[in-house]
């Protein structure tokens, strides 16, 4: 819920000094509302993910942050780590205590991988629901994460048990679950873009190419010298182009789509000089050439609420979805030639993350589905 | 107001290209609300403030866009020019035409300058609110306009007539306007973070200092070879260095505050190779000592729902008002030395121009003077 | 040459607003040179390729630009229009002077496209060597550069005439050249990613995939809206994804290399919010998987002084060869794939354009290939 | 000097991993100088002062860089850190050893503070000649120092022997230095753009504001979270706004101009969304208004190579300076006002470091000023 800005934050910024005091976003609607907000717990406050979602729950009239953790950052204001919250938030990050996410209706992994599988269990065993943004339960097979991962998975029976949140092709099972794995940022804008081709089968599905693009915020708020604006600003290249950990599970949502297409996708990411967005562009070669693609893709998206298909021939921006939920995409064809071009666009921290995060909690809630996510992008 | 998403919008591009309808935006809570949204128009509605007012009044529950006009592209779907507003806006531009721009109850001016003085007379003698983004009206002193604009004015009465738009000096002033010259984006930044020097005398008036940085967007959207992302990337540079238009603004300006104090501003405005926002470090030479600086910010923006001042020290960041209407502040001092420090920061889309311009209408029409404006910032 | 900065440069800029004089490069080494310097010429010198010419000849010992024209800008100094040549260039722009271009051993075309096509042969009827920056003479065919290029070519036994200044396929062609047509730049990039698997005949050609990526720089120094730091920065995008002018070009390369392959490359152009540099990632399916492919790469390019292999499975920036002629390529294969990924990297300006010119000049007049080219890349 | 590329780098990483050889530039030209190349070795390699060092000495005729040495990257060779020095540098990191450093001519510290002043005496010792680029020995007063940077001076003896490396004030000095204290980058800037009027004593010395600008390659390799891009990017702000390192270093500079003037300078430092380049714009009040300002500061850098005035009114831009040694000035008034308005830009890396190391090195061992560092700037 938006804080509104009143005379009582201000000023206090010495106050605050003294003694910290916790509290979540103010509930002004309830009386009006007649029922309560659910209580939300955002366990990995400090990154990208994190400031993301205290930004679009603000904006949520149906959600209170209860509370937001942070080992190394415990005691600390949100807002003194993130000045673009001060007057919308005022909390302060607290060290993760068990009985206080408990409480919580929801719980939201914005954690490094390997970090929700070890608390999840006991969660969802208390009734609390779980939305993991990390990698922990996205892949279905145990031995391909544990591959990608590097480290054993400590909660394996709980990967059948997550349901993979990518609404586009999961909204009912996403309606029922306890515990979503939110899909990766790539993932979600490569497989929404070659969804309607492989439902269809009207590609070879053997020869699929993935050429994906990301700002930097991808990476994380984690200090690492090649994220540095020194190294990577003004300067364009390939990263993890032998295999990348959206590769397996870009495959693996393809194949949900139609399990009869032995699918392989060559994906080789990029790290943009720009802080967020992606833009993926997909080439597959066509074994049906009699289908009218655009209204494949049209009539395929038409009840969607968060994927925007623009017209044959259009650029889509990531600046055009900048901070929104939306998955923008468009088709090329290029003359006498049998490959269908998709370019597809999202803001990797929205509907590649914190936004579709919030959709599923929508969904699993039996709140609007766009509820909290409806401010336009911001352009420029 | 913000257009749901629905059905409706999906699949139509095509459609849309046999026969263009023009609507506003659908109103949706009117029954609920139990009086009527006012209606706004916007001229010259191809540019920054004009996509930004557009952006910022989709979240706005009170208002109704009635019309956006633009000669050059009249008839193309503001959509298509600007794809962040799909599924947002179901406008046209169109033509501009005195009848329905007449007909509305508020008139916004997102032109260049010289163009709204020949237009407000007659909206005004017709009831209609205006609100002039652009410069026409900002400059008391009629002989000082025209030096700097290079153009004759050709309403000089109404310079008197109109109120200037920094809510901050001038709320109620304002409420009773009916028409507002919203400030400039520097002048904006600058005023605000001077504001409680001058109006309490603590500081030499006669040698201020304003070192403004300003991104690309304050160049506008019109193609000039300067402003090309290959001329003004990866680069830093002053310009206007010998005397530019807001410097006279900003004058004007702190002599309302204090109309005893001779102030003389010297303005340097810098490029900066980014897109939105404004930074501007201000230097004043203390005259009065003993004064808590600190607690003079703090008590003068208490009440301000608009202006944070942050704790003594800190270093105000733009990306931590991206998007928001906010003027966020904080003051510095350096060993030994009586000159006081003032990093002041906004959104030159937003506090410097459209988002202000927003806050200007709520006080004319008596909404709350945060309606609309409650998102946070975008970071990162 | 480089003029060294002396004393006569300074304090001269009042001076030179009364009577522009022109003169070219000082040659203070040509009396222990024992031979004279070439003339060079520059026609349409205010563009990217023509200050970029003006860097690198700067540096280049055996060559004296004698005049550099510009209708626009004729009696401008050339270091007011571009001040990273102050003190290194003391000439102005002048008009287009038959008489004084035919005086030239060399006329580099740094001119928009259809323009190097109308002047050309008479150069060469004097004995003026011509190397054109532009598109006029690229395509061999021309019926297909006329529905590229959208208008009648007035010299078309020129194009025949032309050799394609690519010297990695075509050394010996461009020694003896009278008329050199500069590659592209994503077709430099691509074809040389692509040249050893073409050769050796190792991938299924018809079905090439190459994914370009550019720095704004490209797309020149004219006023575009979609080129404004405020539209192209902070995003990235697709552009003529439905067919490129570069598309026929490296078509026509890699049939110059292995006529006997019917080589269909779909090829799709991004724009990289930053200055300069491309980076294309090409994907093959390979059709021998016996081929030790980082031996043929390292083998085909050991005696080609500006193509780089790195090892195996690296990752080339365009920061690696920003301002360097070089074109850096790496070799991926994703694991049980038989999809072969090259990227590959080049300055748009260098290798892309101004720097393979003046590689082809010295090939032309028997200088060092490397003459000029030896300046380390400016990391970061 | 440039290692001119041969085909016996190429093919040849393979072979690398397998015995690292080390040696240093060669020296293709000494047989025709009859004279021998310095040694000279760098401390402290892998940050950018380090390759900037290396980028421009492989430009320079009379140097072989002997050693680069890295604790952490000890064995790692330089071009596999750096791929923009493939071809032109064939060293690998080496951990540092008294022996071979001693048996350099001249020694580079190009290491964070707190290093350079424990081994500087052994070296001197040995009659190495020494340039510190880091900050050991630039503060005359040693408490100084130590307030500032935290930490007990071990070689305060030295502090005295140090020349202060700005050869526009102490050119004769650094002729004879045994040990040269390169300057800090803001101060580089500020200093020079302060030099005439300090030195003519024409302005108000207690009330000098210097409103500085960097970009982020400025803030060093080092991983540090407020230097991502993700966090840098596409944002601006003030940083060491109470007090910055530098404050002193240029209060000392303009007070050695001129030991009369009570000089007081605010320095307020900001981070600018880009890689290379300070700007700085300097205000003061005129207390003298009969001076020729322009003649002032074009007589008085008349004869400096690296210095240069623009035309009164000019607006300097950082790129123009790109990756060359110049310190590019001009000079604004604003009507009716006493203050003098100097905007300075330099490139950080350059004559805020390696460029300037570079001429105090030319200075020292009695090469011609410019040598190396001929190169114009990289423009766009």
């Amino acid at each position: 819920m938006v804080h509104t800005r009143g005379s009582s934050r201000r000023g206090t910024d010495r106050d605050r000094a003294g003694g910290m005091v916790q509290w979540g976003f103010t509930n002004a609607n309830a009386p009006e509302r007649g029922y309560a907000l659910i209580r939300a717990g955002i366990v990995g406050g400090t990154g990208y993910t994190g400031v993301e979602l205290l930004r679009l729950l603000a904006m949520h009239g149906d959600v209170e942050v209860a509370l937001i953790t942070s080992r190394a950052e415990a005691g600390m204001r949100v807002d003194e780590l993130f000045p673009s919250l001060r007057g919308h938030c005022d909390l302060a990050f607290e060290a993760p205590d068990d009985a206080r996410l408990a409480a919580c209706d929801l719980v939201f992994f914005a954690t490094p991988n390997a970090v929700a599988m070890h608390s999840a269990r006991d969660l969802l065993a208390k009734g609390v629901r779980v939305i993991d943004l990390s990698a922990d339960f996205r892949l279905q097979d145990q031995a391909v994460w544990e591959a990608w991962y590097g480290t054993e998975h400590v909660a394996p029976d709980l990967i059948h048990e997550a349901v993979y949140g990518l609404p586009e092709i999961n909204r009912s099972g996403i309606r029922g679950a306890q515990l979503v794995a939110n899909p990766g940022c790539y993932a979600t804008a490569i497989q929404l873009g070659f969804l309607p081709l492989i439902e269809a089968g009207v590609v070879d599905p053997s020869h699929l190419v993935a050429d994906g693009k990301s700002g930097a915020s991808g990476g994380g708020r984690q200090a690492k010298t090649p994220m540095l604006l020194g190294e990577a600003g003004e300067s364009f290249k390939t990263y993890a182009a032998s295999g990348h950990r959206h590769g397996p599970e870009i495959e693996q949502g393809l194949r949900l789509m139609n399990p009869d297409l032995p699918v392989q996708v060559t994906f080789v990411p990029h790290l943009i000089p720009m802080v967020r967005g992606i833009e993926a562009t997909l080439y597959a070669q066509l074994t049906d050439t009699t289908t009218d693609l655009q209204a494949l893709y049209e009539s395929r998206f038409r009840d969607e609420p968060f994927v925007d298909v623009m017209p044959w021939g259009a650029h889509p921006e990531t600046r055009s979805v900048r901070g929104e939920n939306t998955c923008r995409m468009a088709l090329h064809q290029q003359p006498g030639q049998s490959t269908i071009i998709v370019s597809s666009v999202i803001d990797n921290l929205v509907k590649g993350a914190a936004g579709q995060a919030i959709q599923n909690m929508n969904l699993m809630f039996g709140f609007e589905e766009g509820a909290g996510l409806q401010a336009p992008a911001l352009l420029p």
